[in-house]
């Protein structure tokens, strides 16, 4: 078994992806499989009794913008009675930021990637405030939604079928040039975004205010594009997913009570143990007392060579996420160590623009004892409440080792 | 005479200026002294005899978008008889990039600085391609100068009308947190621009076709808000004039010929000398043969305290005008060698947020031998012709020393 070359195929396949975002629609229309009762969440697979305060309030958020449950009574009893099924996003080709809660309705961005045929998808950004990907669930959560659904969500529909897709590795490569990281920070990437959306909002919207509510918002939020850049590097991980021998990771996820990978070469298999609560900066008020353990997909950027991986990019988040700007350039010098390339797509202007470190090596995770960095929002730990800062978070250990013990066990070495 | 304390004076108003963008209007109507048979152009006084190519280039297109020539021989002729008056821009609180002409009827942005009470104007930026400020004027260049003045004119100006202003200076700011320095790499600093203007563009369009013309102009023009940037860069400048005693430069230009300087406590005296051509990258098929020596008011970003003097808040630019990173942020670190204060407003995360380099000290530029770092394009020499490259220059520096003796006599040192 050449692991090596399993390894370059692997990352190969990852960098020669090609994620475009082409289009918007319900959930129960493009996800395979999704159905009324199903909820899909971040992380790896996890029941109601043993989910989160954030992932609960999201669940129960879905079940009310659903009109599956009448109040938040009823749709804790559901969720109890087991009248509703929970899946991992990830099983069903989707990603969805903190609690990443994607119920049937919902509309969800389409990205494809021509270059290995796959597709991804990823529910809508909701801004800052309340929520529900914060676990937030009360009617101006429930408002926004429905807002986003329709108006926002009819207008980018209409403006997307007018695009000829919008390559999302091409913005994501600019954006790192621009001080973004591409996961706490997407603030040039949302403008870019804009910039591509804004003339096409302009000539299918119908209502002038309308179309001012939908520009406002997109360009107010600096995580706009984050949903379907997830969607992106999830497009780009699974596309070095199942390469025979491969000791790369191709998922990194979290439920708000355990962390979970995959490996590329180890199938479908999950390993998972409990998730830390992230160090970093909090909102005022707030302590890391009040802190949800991890939470999340959006680790799907560090998995592709983003977020936490491209932190040399982009010094200005230290304001947000703690530390110096020494500190961002040597998270990124320091997972150069556990990768198996630098991405040919991807560079970093401060590092004389090398590629960023890509494609994770549990092997070298395991020998070195060096864990991925993980740029991170952080979840008040009760249902209902929503965000109360950001910061740094990495994975169990243990779970690169128990990875590592199964590839020996599968692969006889 | 306490230099030292003039000069804090003289800096501390340029800070504390807050040029707000607030309108649109023909140069006409709000540049107080303009007329139709003025041509305002970038840098030190010059006559037609000395003009350069790309500076004829500019009188030439702005005299037949006028309609006071009918062709190309009919304006030399003019010019050459004396029928049209020059003046520089600075002279009527106006800035242009390169050729910088400027022309009753154009459109030009309105900034007002509430702290001094004083105004700053500047022309629309035109992208790329042929374009006047380069000395193009052939018929597609006068073509889109229609096109700017009335279609993206009359949506602006209405935009405009309906916002509160934009603050240049926090969006400057914001921007040099994405990578600009805010000179040649205005690219965030745009979107920024957009992403404010956008809603407003929503609302007051009457004609979505015209609307996504102007959304899409806007968007892929990475030197969109170059222009009312360097007006606001004018206004702060403008703030620091005239401070008795004080050796910080206010103006900064160059006219394609002549490098000229003004200092605060110098009155309205220009300190020029032939100017350089710039070191840089050429487009394909050019060389630093077809290089016009330095054109336009841009520098007065430089004197303002960014530009070239931010260069390590933007290590992307290299691949624009030549470098490396490194050499990017050694510029900005050697900036601080010739300036008196570090900006309280304009901060460079990649030097743990340190402030930019601002308020040119004449003493220490002569004194250190130091002169300041300018960003630039590069234009051809021969009028019509158009961008050639991007590099670097830095103003002769005999111009300081000049302005030194001047100082001495003036104030009897």
């Amino acid at each position: 078994m050449d692991i090596d070359a399993a390894n370059q195929t692997a990352v190969e396949q990852m960098m020669s992806a090609r994620p475009m975002l082409t289009g918007l629609a319900p959930a129960r229309e493009v996800i395979r499989g999704m159905k009324d009762n199903l909820i899909l969440h971040a992380g790896p697979p996890i029941g109601w009794p043993r989910m989160s305060g954030p992932l609960r309030g999201g669940v129960i958020g879905a079940l009310l913008f659903e009109g599956l449950a009448k109040d938040e009574k009823a749709a804790i009893r559901m969720a109890e009675a087991g009248e509703i099924e929970f899946a991992p996003c990830h099983h069903y080709q989707t990603v969805g930021p903190m609690a990443g809660v994607t119920s049937a309705s919902m509309e969800v961005y389409v990205i494809e990637n021509p270059t290995q045929g796959n597709k991804a998808f990823s529910n809508l950004n909701e801004g800052y405030g309340k929520v529900l990907r914060y676990g937030a669930y009360s009617p101006e959560v429930l408002k926004k939604l429905h807002w986003m659904n329709d108006t926002l969500g009819s207008i980018l529909k209409a403006a997307l079928a007018e695009s000829q897709g919008i390559d999302l590795r091409a913005l994501l490569a600019e954006a790192l040039h621009m001080g973004d990281e591409g996961h706490n920070r997407n603030k040039a990437a949302s403008l870019l975004y804009l910039k591509q959306l804004a003339p096409l909002v302009a000539r299918v919207a119908k209502d002038p205010g309308l179309e001012a509510e939908v520009l406002q918002f997109l360009g107010d939020n600096a995580l706009s594009v984050l949903n379907p850049v997830m969607a992106a590097c999830k497009a780009m991980a699974d596309a070095a997913h199942g390469v025979a021998g491969s000791t790369i990771v191709s998922a990194m996820a979290r439920n708000g009570t355990d962390f979970g990978i995959r490996v590329s070469g180890l199938g479908e298999a999950w390993f998972t143990a409990p998730a830390d609560i992230p160090r970093g900066l909090y909102f005022p008020g707030f302590t890391s007392e009040d802190a949800n353990p991890d939470i999340g997909d959006s680790t799907i950027t560090e998995t592709a060579g983003i977020g936490g991986f491209a932190m040399a990019a982009a010094p200005a988040i230290v304001a947000f996420v703690s530390g110096s700007p020494q500190d961002a350039t040597n998270a990124t010098l320091e997972m150069y160590e556990i990768t198996v390339a630098e991405h040919r797509h991807f560079t970093i202007p401060a590092l004389d623009f090398r590629g960023t470190p890509t494609g994770i090596d549990i092997r070298k995770v395991v020998e070195l004892g060096i864990t991925p960095r993980v740029n991170t929002g952080i979840a008040h730990k009760d249902p209902g409440v929503g965000q109360v800062g950001a910061g740094l978070v990495r994975p169990p250990k243990e779970i690169f080792e128990q990875a590592l013990i199964a590839y020996a066990e599968k692969y006889g070495l």
